[in-house]
């Protein structure tokens, strides 16, 4: 745990000192000390443990600083779409052309569907531009992207196992919107109101860290809940997080400044966890080519597939250039979607550590570009 | 993880219910669901880690309040010896009464010398009187008493091992010493220098957050050596949260409110998981005896103890009374010695789980009697 907080603290003053986001210095040193470098510390079931926390309180954070209809937009819904559907073909005919079979081929194209609203939302938040259209533009995307991307994934399984069925992807999906709206609105009307009661009543004024605990525990239910429905855990606690959006409470301990906290300790170690996660030593040669290639798709298809519907629907050319940079990075999803088709021999381990290292790469790459975007501009 | 903060709270609203401490109801809770009653979750490594996060960084924010001068006196000493000797004493001759070897009744008597200052300090904490006479007395025996039970630790394993050496104690005792004494300096003189540098430079202000890692890092840190040289990591914590006591910083986001939030969330986890640790169904009848007598043993002998050279150094006759009760409580430490007996083989399954109860006991016993001693004072 020590270490854990000595390399995300090496982290801040690496991406100092290369003028980059703490989360680029973050990664790096995870990189450096996990497997693939110097194997000082390896991913174990507390590393994961930890940076899980960390992703889902990040998530939560930033999601008690959107509005719901901010995001809740039908062009962004576009947007996802055409950040799922043209990474989906690249990643296809890129696997296809390497000569994979078509299982395969079917799980790299959806390993590129996904998007990690982690990276992308922490970077906007350190620059400060949360509030700015594009940024709402990329949140409202990437959770929607969260949803599609399941569809692609409960689709992708079922094409290759040969057994699809409408009827049961259109479940799926049903469960999982059904989460979001139901989640939401429970959040908005239930447990904000028995926040405000909880906040007036006698047990808060013995414990005014109740309140705290509770809001935290509501994060992680939901962070569980998204589980179960086969979203990502951190869409949950970002929901959970939108729906508690601008509560005042008077007498409790303010739980916002509490998460934000945890966020600090807890987001950094998430970040130097995805680092550790990384191990190239497992990358042939043949594997690096196909990797390359990988990353450039992944990004090519994610930037003009979303910059193109931007732009379509009459954002800035900056604008557009933003939100396509901002749906780029793949984060832990993709690794997840990868870990799947290794462990259901779908892909061979070559393939699985060129995956997880397009995800690092795409992940890294978006804070960077984000920063001399925004810098430009403003 | 959602799970925990569930029962978390549900420990506060029983606490509360029964009008008794947050901390007696969330042990409570934790046997409830524990493996002795309802057998809904089990202390894996993920509940054990988040639990000694919460007791690290729980003591870290007691040692913030706490000034060295308060602490550090000779005839704190003379109240923590006799909380070591009293006890051993109490235990060795109960445990050969009821027919153990040498070398168990070693093992219970240097089980009992433990004091758990988790608990008490908490406690004290939460009814606003850590900076009472008595607390302070309480709080520093307790951090001598951890070094003592350190040296009554190594002796017993040696005297059952046969390997005593005069040599070998010392060493150890000198490490332990010289571990606290140069963890104080070097914190209050160096580290503080660092943290107050820190505050003014550039990084900081790009990265507020950077102290509050730090410090945490700086906690961490601590537990991890005081563990090396024997004292339990939470001793090496508070020394950390001491040496930091009274700076103030003005550009960072402040780290003791940062730290006092990590502490809601994970020191409630801390108390639901030493309930988990207990599994009563391992107690046959006669253990059973063994147990009752033990519990009665365990606290007399302290109280007595350290009651006794509270008043003889001239305390008032109820804070003599809050000295003993406070110093009662074996909290993890009595559970970690007795699970060394265990694994060494010195102590039965049936004697170790009577030694984790009685632990468990004198725990929920504390908090409870020193409110009443309290509310009687006020």
């Amino acid at each position: 745990m020590s270490f854990l907080l000595f390399l995300a603290m090496a982290g801040y003053l690496l991406g100092s000192r290369i003028n980059q986001s703490a989360i680029v210095g973050e990664i790096l040193i995870g990189v450096a000390v996990g497997p693939s470098l110097l194997g000082l510390i390896t991913y174990t079931d507390f590393v994961q443990g930890i940076g899980q926390i960390g992703a889902v309180v990040m998530l939560f954070v930033v999601g008690m600083e959107i509005r719901v209809g901010d995001i809740a937009k039908i062009r962004y819904g576009l947007i996802a779409l055409a950040g799922v559907v043209f990474p989906w073909a690249g990643g296809y005919l890129l696997a296809s052309w390497f000569g994979f079979g078509f299982g395969g081929a079917v799980f790299v194209g959806t390993a590129l569907t996904a998007t990690s609203i982690a990276i992308t939302a922490n970077a906007l938040r350190e620059m400060g531009k949360l509030q700015t259209d594009a940024a709402k533009a990329i949140i409202g995307a990437a959770v929607i992207d969260d949803v599609l991307g399941l569809l692609a994934l409960s689709m992708s399984a079922d094409l290759v196992s040969g057994v699809f069925s409408y009827a049961g992807t259109f479940v799926i999906i049903a469960k999982a919107v059904a989460f979001l709206a139901f989640g939401y609105l429970a959040g908005h009307y239930g447990v904000t109101r028995l926040i405000r009661r909880m906040d007036r009543s006698g047990i808060v004024k013995r414990y005014p860290e109740f309140t705290f605990i509770f809001a935290m525990m509501f994060a992680f239910l939901y962070a569980m809940t998204a589980e179960l429905v086969g979203l990502s855990a951190i869409v949950g606690a970002f929901i959970a997080g939108v729906s508690l959006e601008g509560i005042r409470l008077s007498n409790s301990k303010s739980f916002a400044e509490g998460a934000e906290y945890l966020y600090i300790i807890f987001g950094a170690i998430f970040f130097v966890s995805l680092g550790i996660l990384v191990d190239v030593r497992g990358l042939t040669e043949a594997a690096l080519w196909f990797l390359l290639a990988l990353t450039c798709v992944a990004i090519v298809t994610k930037f003009a597939g979303c910059g193109l519907a931007a732009r379509l629907q009459g954002m800035s050319g900056r604008d557009s250039l933003i939100v396509g940079i901002g749906m780029s990075p793949r984060g832990e999803i993709a690794m997840v979607v990868a870990l799947m088709g290794l462990t259901d021999r779908v892909i061979g381990q070559d393939i699985y550590t060129a995956v997880v290292v397009m995800s690092l790469l795409t992940t890294l790459v978006t804070p960077i570009f984000l920063k001399r975007l925004y810098r430009a501009k403003g």
